[in-house]
Order: structure tokens, then sequence, then C-alpha cells
């Protein structure tokens, strides 16, 4: 589809973009509104006014600041998009209402500004998600980076009973969905101009699919967490700190692909640290742990499923360990510094 | 309240605080978790499950990139929140749930961060708004301005009718809620650093309470819109061209107070046309116009309401008419350049 707006005359978003007035106005309904294909946003008001939802709802946000804006196997916009149905995913929620909010710098070619709205309206169709409502602002030059976008998400919750780390009980087998580490190199790669043997795209992918298997197969699913800024071990300190509970990991079964292995090792990264768009954790009860990898192995965006670990024991201040090739466990940190910045 | 994060030991923000890790973990739960005085972002999840809402929801979305931080009258946090009870309320919706999206620019002052996360809180409880979600991303030095925060509201709709432009009908009176431009002058003055004879502070106000004041008092309410970016001009052209009506305003009868006025001459701006973050616009039926504006009037944020125009007639390609004090009339434009760059 060619842009409604015509790019020649208005080759760059300027300042009066973001200024309530006419051009601001045009970029909505003649940028935005066709790349959505939304109705909603067409109704021109302050918000939007939404049908009837299934109690009870979930409620996220998410702030995208990736760089570049364009990586292998995505763009922000994708990314802002399944960033938010993950996020709605992972309290069990089936996504249903988007909220965009573009802070465009100043300068920002107006092409890439309708591919990455192109972008969203794409995967927002694919994962049955509507556009509700939307806001532009736009920043001097020097003053952004060529965009960022705040979403927040809607979803309705299907899971019957709360999931969260305060519902993971000692036993839990732990899963995660897939290989790790993708996004991160597909990003930094692209950013660094590094290249590999083998070009490595980012996993980018929505998770209310394998999810909603899961709980359709009546697994009784205690958490869920995807593996975002800082990757695997961020995500199980946290759940074992806020869980209370020991969690015991085997390095050895998690899955990293060997061209992400590859440039981790040249790179001076540890695959657990590095930031996934489209993997998560899963918390199950030992006795459904195999059904529960069998279920999601046979859904496309979880073919990788694998057992990782288990919850070991309750405690007050609860630890995650990973347990080596040799037997040796170590207690897995939470990163303190800042690996790799603007990663999502 | 002091905050609990030691600022001494942590004076900026730095990219880690942004990297999904220890650093990050610890602002929320030391800077942010205190300042909102709040339960559900304890609960460190990916997203919140709500309590039950009243169908049917509202939900909209704004992104708030205002220019000082801090200005006469109120401060980027204050507006985020009051921004947002402001568009649900233009829904007729009761402001229930709140989400908050944080652009950090490395080396933003921690005090700084804290002090607007101390307005967030109070702004939040005073509306009985519950924050429900919150993100953080930092930035490098140079890629943003201090810190842009991306909201987003859900509320419970409360008018019995639709209300917004295509619910407006010819014969309609038209309101505005008090006296116009303070918002952008405030702005513009701290930001500028004019000296005025009087200070002018920002009118940045809830505006559920004299909307709700309506609703209860069964006003028929056809058209709420707050007057933000674009003043009263902007918000009058967009409504006359997608309610499809001839609108006609007297300009004799448009509230402006005199320090306004008087900066508004000197720099050469136009008061219809400057941005408020407290005023908005109401279209009632013609019987009941005296009645809204003595309900408004009764409410101490509409204190100043007043009847200045009505709808004349249907028009396919309808247009706002301002009568000047000789009973000519010119129609209004909407801004088309940029008159006051990140005014919220």
């Amino acid at each position: 589809m060619q842009c409604p707006l015509p790019l020649a005359d208005y080759p760059r978003v300027t300042l009066a973009h973001g200024g309530g007035g006419r051009l601001g106005r045009r970029l909505v309904s003649e940028l935005f509104a066709p790349a959505f294909g939304n109705a909603l946003i067409d109704s021109r008001h302050d918000g939007a006014v939404l049908d009837a939802l299934a109690a009870p709802l979930a409620f996220t946000t998410d702030g995208h600041v990736v760089r570049p804006l364009f990586f292998p196997g995505g763009d922000i916009g994708k990314l802002a998009v399944l960033g938010t149905v993950n996020d709605l995913a992972m309290c069990g929620a089936r996504p249903r209402h988007l909220s965009l909010s573009f802070v465009i710098e100043e300068g920002l070619a107006m092409e890439t500004l309708w591919r990455i709205a192109c972008s969203i309206g794409v995967a927002a169709r694919e994962n049955d998600l509507r556009i509700a409502a939307g806001d532009t602002k736009v920043v001097e030059q020097g003053r952004g980076d060529g965009l960022y976008i705040g979403t927040a998400g809607i979803g309705e919750v299907m899971a019957a009973a709360t999931i969260g780390p305060r519902a993971v009980q000692a036993g839990d087998a732990i899963l995660v969905s897939g290989d790790l580490g993708r996004h991160g190199i597909a990003v930094l790669t692209r950013r660094e101009g590094f290249a590999l043997d083998v070009e490595v795209d980012s996993d980018c992918a929505p998770l209310w699919g394998p999810v909603a298997a899961l709980l359709e197969a009546g697994i009784e699913v205690h958490c869920l967490r995807d593996l975002t800024r800082g990757g695997l071990a961020a995500a199980l300190v946290e759940i074992a700190e806020d869980g209370g509970v020991e969690l015991e990991i085997d390095e050895t079964a998690i899955p990293v692909s060997p061209p992400v292995r590859a440039a981790c090792e040249v790179l001076g990264l540890d695959p657990l640290l590095v930031a996934n768009e489209g993997r998560f954790v899963a918390f199950v009860p030992r006795h459904d742990a195999a059904r529960a990898c069998a279920v999601l192995r046979a859904h496309p965006l979880a073919a990788g499923a694998t057992v990782v670990g288990q919850v070991s024991a309750r405690a007050p201040r609860g630890r995650a360990w990973l347990r080596g090739l040799f037997g040796q466990a170590r207690a897995l940190a939470m990163p303190s510094g800042e690996q790799l910045p603007r990663i999502c």
C-alpha cells in the first residue's frame, strides 16, 4: 500500500506535525489511520469507548526505544505491538486493545514513519489487537532518536488462577519456550555493524498463542515471564525473590543456538543475560511438566520448548542457582550494570 | 517524605537504571513505589489484573514532552496524570486506572525524578486514580530531554449517551469552562525567561469533577473536548469538521484574563490558539445551556464557565465562525504551523 499522505510534499516530520493543528490531523488521517486500517482511531475523540470485555482485565504498559529502528527480524513498530501482546500473555490474558503514544524526533523521514506504522498495523491485525487510542508528539532534533513508542494494552484474563511469582510452588518445573539470546544479538550486530558467519534474526514473536495452548490444555500455570531486558537470569532472580523460592537451573539444558553462542563468545556476553522478544519462562507443577512441554512444542512459536530446572524449596530470601556441567552450583546474579542499552 | 533510594549514592539516572537489572529494580521499589504509594506496582509482574470495572470502558493515551519539566502551577508529572484524567473525562468516563511509561535521559538528577514521581503520586491519589502499570527506559545523553512520560488511562463511562463530535446537534449551545490560555503562557514565560507584570499560573486541573456534575445534573451532554494543544480554535474546527456542523462563536464572550491577554499581545499570540490544561468546551442542548452554566459555575474548577456560542446548522463540510465586536464573522482556522512546541 502507498502512503496517502504525499511523501514528496512532506518528506520529513516537522515540529508542526506535533502542534495540535492541521498537519497533525493529516498525519492521523492520511498516515496512521490507513496504516492501522482502523475505525476507532477514526472516531477522532480524546479516547475510545471499548466494546464490552469479559472481566477480569489485565492492563500493561511498555516503552520502546530500540536502536536501530529496523533490525533483522523486526522493527520498533512490530516490537511495540508484540511486546504488549507478550506482557498481556504473561498475565494469562488474551490481548484485546492497544494504545500507542509516539514521541518523534523532528526530521524523521516520513517514509520511515509510514513503514513503521504499516508494521504496527500488520502486527495488530495478525494478533487480533484493536488499536484503540493514539497520540503523537514531536520533539526538536537532538532531543530524541528518531522514534520512541509508548504502548499500553488491555486484555481479558483467561487463566482461572492468578499467574505470578507468588503462585510459584516448591516442586514446580521450569520451562523455557525456545532458544535464548536471538533478539539481543540481532539488534547488537545490526547496530554495531558486526558481521557474523550466520546472521541471527530477532526472535520477536507473539506469545499469546503458546500461552493460550497451555491454558486450553488445562495446565495449571503458576508463573509466566517473557525474557526481555536482562534475559533469563534477571527473570529467574526476580521470580525467586518475589516468590520467595529457591530455583535450580541446569546450565546444560538451556537452549542457545550455535550462531548466538558463537556471537556471545566473541562479544563477551552471557546468553543468560541477553534480551529476547519471543521467549518466555513458565512455572508449572512437576506432574504437568512433560505435558506442558509437549503442548508448547506443538505450537510453531514454542517448538524449542524444554524443561530447564525446578523450584527446590520455599525460602523467604529466594535465590536462583545455576548448576553447571560438573555439578557445581553458582547463584545467578541480576545484571547490575548496563550490558546492552536500548535493546527494546 | 524523603526518597528511600539514597540520592547521595545515586545522584543521577544512568543507562543501567533502564537495563532490566538490579538498579532498575531498586528504582521501582525505592523511588517509584514509595512515591506512588501503590500496591499494584508492587506486585512486580508484567501487568496488573484489575478489579472488576463497570462496563463500558473508555481507553485513552497521551505523551507528555513539556519543556521545562517544572512550570508555574505544575510539572510534567502532574500534567501527565491530569491530562489522562481529562481525556477520560471528555469521554464522560470516571478515571480509574493509569499506566506510566518513562523515557528518561541519562544524567537526569535523581532528586528531580523523585519530585516528579511524588507529584504523580499526589495527583493520582487526589483523583482516585490507581497507578496500575509502569515501565522505565533510559536513553543516552543527547537522545532525550530529561524526561518524557507516556500515559494510558482506563475509565468507566458514566454518560448514558455517546459523547463526541457526531452527537453535536444544530441548536446546541457551546460553553467553555473558564478563561483561556493560562497553561501556554505559564510554560512559555518560564521557558523563555520572560518577566510578566503578573505571573500567570498554568490552569492545569482535573476536569472529571465538573463533567461529573453535568452528568449528575442530568444535562444532555453532546460533546466535550479539553482545550490542549491548538487551544479553543483547533478544538472547534475539529468538532465542526468531524460533527458536520456550522458553529458560531461570539468573540466578545470568550473569557481571557487580563495578564494572559497582555502576554499574548506582547508575544504576538492568539489566545484562541494557546494551550490550556484545565479547560474544556461543552456542547449541550440550548434549553439546558443556562442550567449547565450554573452547574459548572458551582464547581471550583469551572467557576468561570460561560456560553460562548452555538451550533447554527448541520453542514457536511462544517466550519467554525468567529463573530467579532462589530458583527463581522471570520472562519476560524486550525493552526497550520507550530506556535508553541512542547507545551504539553
